[in-house]
């Protein structure tokens, strides 16, 4: 199993975390973001989206899309889950996760600030487009967030793969995250495992 | 069960589809975007990131994010399932899925055309952002969609939800949808079923 991705994409992050968890090994492969190697036809041939990440197995089948990637480990590697048994709270949990991967990662990811700056916003309307967006997406969480040490319940969920790394991008943005403290203490208890220690951005291969 | 909408949102408009296919009905809750209606207070307690749709059980349960809703749908209402049952072929509608709702929808909602325009983008631009981010979302799925008369075999999928309301956005803002033959195919099917044609903009109490 391989998982084409990129040490700061946070999409990338969270397969990182998911494998983790079910302790799955997968080789890693770096595709440079800031050079365009996601566009180069030899990768564009595995995701014609151009996005990473990309899982390829090891018969060559290639899945996209990180939270489709997740469903997948989930459905095929049950333990432990990353959604709880009861169907409305999978849906809080899922509820949250696209809050942060359908309505703010989106819209600040490279291509997207690239395209703002093309479209002739200063570098610091740039920043704050970034960082207001981020702001948004951790802000309903804040609020949507369950009981439990976790984003829902007292053990790491979709929701907690989701919230981590989009914490961090908050961080680069320059968004004052003590105004979280909820999603915060969620952040601490998913801090203390491996499985999300080994998946941040600096203990990657390819970090600069 | 009270489904929280607009007519013209396509995040809303998936989940009609979904009811639609499931047999299930919904009183319909209209909220106007362009008034700004979603962001009163009293629709906030219902959903703090102030965004439709949100599903109101009768119980008073809330659940929001579109795709999160059809999910929690089909774990209670198995039948017609919206996913297929192989792991595999689940991620692949999943991954499809989410190339519109979560890369390409988000980029073109009113909240962000209107912040583009705040930023000073010229509505020439505005309109040019929004085209650009249905086309690349489109290519990216005309290459996606698998075999058979819908997306993903013959049978409606989570895939085909997602796919009719953005070939709707698409034509709104003037992309050619003519370069995505495979992709107008599919919708043909779907057109020709009455659960996507009952749940279309024009054919909603609250159209304009």
């Amino acid at each position: 199993m391989r998982l084409h991705g990129y040490f700061r994409s946070a999409a990338s992050w969270r397969v990182r975390i998911a494998l983790n968890l079910k302790g799955i090994k997968a080789e890693g492969v770096s595709h440079h973001l800031r050079k365009g190697e996601q566009c180069l036809p030899t990768y564009l041939k595995l995701n014609p989206q151009g996005f990473v990440p990309a899982l390829e197995l090891d018969d060559g089948t290639v899945l996209t899309q990180s939270l489709a990637i997740i469903a997948w480990l989930d459905e095929t590697h049950p333990l432990p889950a990353l959604l709880p048994a009861d169907p409305l709270m999978r849906a809080k949990v899922r509820a949250f996760a696209l809050v942060l991967a359908a309505d703010t990662h989106p819209l600040q990811n490279l291509a997207v600030l690239g395209k703002l700056r093309e479209s002739g916003l200063s570098e610091a309307a740039v920043q704050a487009w970034a960082s207001e967006v981020n702001a948004r997406g951790l802000a309903a969480c804040e609020k949507l967030a369950g009981q439990g040490r976790f984003a829902f319940g007292d053990a790491p969920s979709l929701a907690d793969i989701c919230l981590v790394p989009q914490l961090g991008n908050a961080r680069r943005f320059g968004v004052d995250v003590a105004q979280f403290p909820r999603l915060l203490a969620i952040e601490a208890q998913c801090n203390a495992l491996a499985a999300f220690g080994e998946a941040v951005p600096a203990n990657q291969p390819d970090a600069e």
